[in-house]
């Protein structure tokens, strides 16, 4: 057994890391931290996530600035599911212990520090750490994950448009004069917990947003290797993420070479399936998986993919805990499915 | 045509009111005001409420305090779209004017000063003008209506509650000695426009509140002559109001007593609709109309009576327009169907 | 380990028990079953429930009503996840072997045989094993399910309903002669999965339905021990049902009274969770709980008590395997949370 | 006034039109016709729709094939809210009377026959009557609509792409050597009333459909002037389309001319809103009005625009009356806003 912490446990993705956690054969949940100044320090978990009750029943401890440092050596395992600012500061003085450190945030996704004051609204303090961390998109970067001292856990939109993109470019399908463009729809727990008149339900309507500005879109363009054209849109529901991208192929390519891109890349990754038609939000909600499908024109030389996330789980705690299994040795879907 | 004004333009029903106004044969809206710190005076009706762009494109004034006195003279009539509180301190300097003014908001709509302490948290230091004022359930109070100065539309719950009720008070068919039982659940718009965690689109999700007291338990009470039950629930949809009464019938009451009670209501009110079956919420959504179905069983000596409304239109806009309707001597559906 | 088989897995519930008995530690799901004539025939599970890919990928084989006698032999528990008319015809036949039944059809749900051809449309052949039968609500009936060779597992509507209303039954706190009425919205799930008008998705809203004639009306007045009124609704969601119950008290009997009694009732009941104020639908949802609330006014005399399940789980599939658990001597919650 | 009947008037779009043509200030709706075998011939409007009770109460009628073609001369406008079926095996004999025909269906809104084999399943029998079909995209084709004895109302999904992309096309801005690319999500009204498991609550969820193959695709293509790729999808919801066009820029345009280019099209057309920011789906739905948002990447050189529509009303029978306006010379916005 290794034994576990979150940090941030109040939050949509704390939640979910909570109850994954809680039922993981091989880790046990012994702390629970919030932020110093929460208002739900020393709640019951329970009473915060009433869904919980039951499952798990630890009081949310607020984390000191002045702990911070030493709960490296508490844990095994920290997770991190924290705003990007709070991981961005005090991630460092977490590492160099006995603990593997997983962030949920995108403080540590991108070796460029530039990038973080375009998008992430702050100057990168640590490149050095920034330069060192291991990108969390578990079915392409395991060998790295499975060395990593802290692993930064890919985001919701860059996890279910690299699933669909990189079989693509891996292979050099791709004709990449042309644009990739990747067309998304996120529920609103995207948005995160606090309340704001954009996620209330009256307001809650399809709608693109952070339209060529989006902050997923350099994470994604990083680890495609390409520019991209990246639209994200807020949908009427509760999570869930479905992203359709348009792609243009090289003279030649063939469907048969896009199927052979998907299956090598997908046939022995137990948590991306690969269907023979275009999957359903429905069929991934309230599990780990990645669904994909794709068409292909060969006269207009294009190809659709879509591909189909829960995005508090594949797009971010159950992610976390796969990554977490990939380090620790244990069977990656374990507490999964 | 008559001129009439809006006051607290910006809310939800503040939005429902400009569209029917606009729209209207016999109404001119000539102004729409917002409070004097409203974050969105100086703003366009169509820059706070970008769906009525095109309908509407009035500007939001601030209305000063020292200038509300002096509208009762401006318009024909005055739609107070406020807060319970403003309506309160303000609707008497509106009196005595020219205007006539139909007050959206729960202020003046109990004649006993105590329910407000207990229900609404402000102790009524009008009195007098409480007394004088004219309930605005259309269907059964059109002669007070049609002479009244002022308005006390009737709330969205009472409006659905009664409007299923009262037929069967008003012919004596209840063995009021069981008090009868009212369930209804609401849209989320009956919150109001404020973010707040419990109308966030993720939060949302069936549940009771309210339970055994809630604010419009003595609106009902007092406009049906009786003591009930009144359990409100909020629904993950974004209008409407269902309300599903049962009560117990007195010995020998039939079937047919019962369709006499409702036809002999309502075969004449063109705004609500008898039915044969149980009403469909979406049914009256975006309409005008109040939809009511019944069923008795004879054994049990009970009677289910559902109904339905959109709480922004029936429960709130389109009745204050047809209670204006009313008082001007218009037709009551004139620019509503 | 214990053997299990599903018959009439092509369904919602069925599904459900897939994902629930695949990943259940001391049961093997090895035979999942449908009719004869079933469309499904020879799929694979995962076909029918693209959801499952990954969890069970058995096939689904069709159950010839020749075989239906031998399967009795073949498992440890079978599941009937079944229309009424096939559990009704087919469940004697499966008896007096190895296996335990658990049906999750309404056919031996009853003792006394009249009711089903007034509510269910058919003569019950059956009365012997009727009376036999032992009744799924595994909250109150684990003595007898303990012994039990079939259990007939409760209905969703009952279940939501005995759990708020036994207690006060029980402890004797109400005043039968104003019967309890018990109003309750469930998602569309309840509906099954064929397709029909009524349940497709432009035309399902808020509405009330078999008012005063519902099937599970004399369910839940037999494990009540009284009548009540009890109006169903169909909501605009896919899974759950809030049902709220409204009963009148005996003179005398205060809060604590019914404290007391939910306290006793549930205290040592891991899978029903009584709350210090109303439960939330989704708070349930995709879990195997049953979360209970309740408020109480002295002068009314009475009391609301609201309770939230997922229709699917604690109202079918997880409740099945709930009894199961009991019956084989494991934890009641074992595969469950 | 203009006298004006429906044939078809039994499905969503039907509905929409008797509502809009009865509130209508200049046509007089007198009848509405269903096919002969319709379930629905003899029965009420609103017991059909039971949201028009008491806004149109007209029958049904069943039109028998015998008598279409004398409708011809009884009305001046005829719409057809009819299968692609109906409406090219009998539109022909509708046309040199009185009546001005507008359809609503797909069957002559395509120059080429060959299309309709491809994508309609049927050889289309009238080559010469399509020829002479006037496209309903109501603010791109006014002239034609003018003096048009037969209009083919735009469909749903072209009308949300094309008045996106047309600004563009006609102002040669954009790099057509890389395929606009068009991703769209509808409510599932666009399926049309008949029940099926693709449309049932249960099932509906966020998809893509129909890709690389839709039948709109060549409408858009058509008028649009280019090959497109364009990827449906059905969303969870009811009423809408939000259509996200991805385009490429020749090299040197500016933010400037995209603006100028929507500015030029739209700014004398009442009912498309050209907005400073990206539409909600919401804010147009019950309403015929399209609203338009767009960004621009220099670097990229890419623009990305997003339009809404109410799929039943300005993508079909709004804009169906929309065109009727112009045909008979009337404001177009009459009895529409």
């Amino acid at each position: 057994m290794f034994t576990a912490c979150i940090v941030g446990a109040s939050g949509y993705t704390g939640a979910e890391l909570i109850k994954i956690i809680s039922q993981h054969p091989q880790l046990t949940l012994t702390h629970c931290f919030v932020s110093e100044n929460s208002q739900y320090q020393s709640m019951l978990v329970s009473d915060v996530h009433p869904q919980l009750s039951g499952i798990c029943d630890l009081p949310l401890h607020a984390l000191a600035s002045t702990h911070i440092a030493s709960i490296r050596n508490d844990f095994d395992a920290i997770f991190l599911a924290t705003p990007h600012e709070f991981s961005h500061d005090h991630l460092p003085a977490m590492l160099n212990g006995k603990a593997v450190v997983f962030d949920l945030s995108g403080a540590y996704r991108l070796p460029n520090t530039q990038v973080f004051e375009t998008f992430y609204g702050f100057a990168h303090q640590h490149p050095h750490t920034l330069k060192k961390a291991v990108y969390g998109l578990a079915e392409w970067y395991s060998d790295n994950i499975k060395m990593a001292q802290y692993v930064a856990v890919a985001g919701c939109y860059p996890t279910a448009s690299l699933l669909a993109l990189k079989p693509l470019i891996e292979n050099d399908l791709l004709d990449l004069s042309k644009l990739p463009v990747i067309n998304a729809t996120s529920g609103v727990s995207g948005a995160g917990k606090k309340a704001s008149a954009t996620t209330s339900f009256y307001e809650v309507s399809l709608q693109a947003y952070g339209v060529l500005n989006h902050r997923h879109t350099p994470e994604i363009e990083n680890y495609a290797n390409t520019p991209v054209i990246f639209t994200p849109h807020l949908g009427g529901f509760k999570r869930g993420i479905l992203a359709t991208l348009t792609a243009f192929t090289k003279s030649g390519v063939s469907l048969r070479d896009i199927q052979n891109a998907f299956d090598s890349a997908y046939a022995h990754q137990p948590l991306v399936r690969v269907k023979d038609s275009m999957p359903k939000l429905d069929h991934v909600i309230h599990t780990p998986f990645c669904d994909i499908g794709f068409a292909f024109d060969p006269t207009k030389q294009c190809v659709v993919v879509t591909s189909a996330i829960d995005n508090l789980l594949k797009g971010a705690s159950s992610q976390a805990v796969q990554c977490c299994n990939i380090r620790l040795g244990l069977p990656q879907t374990m507490g999964l499915i």
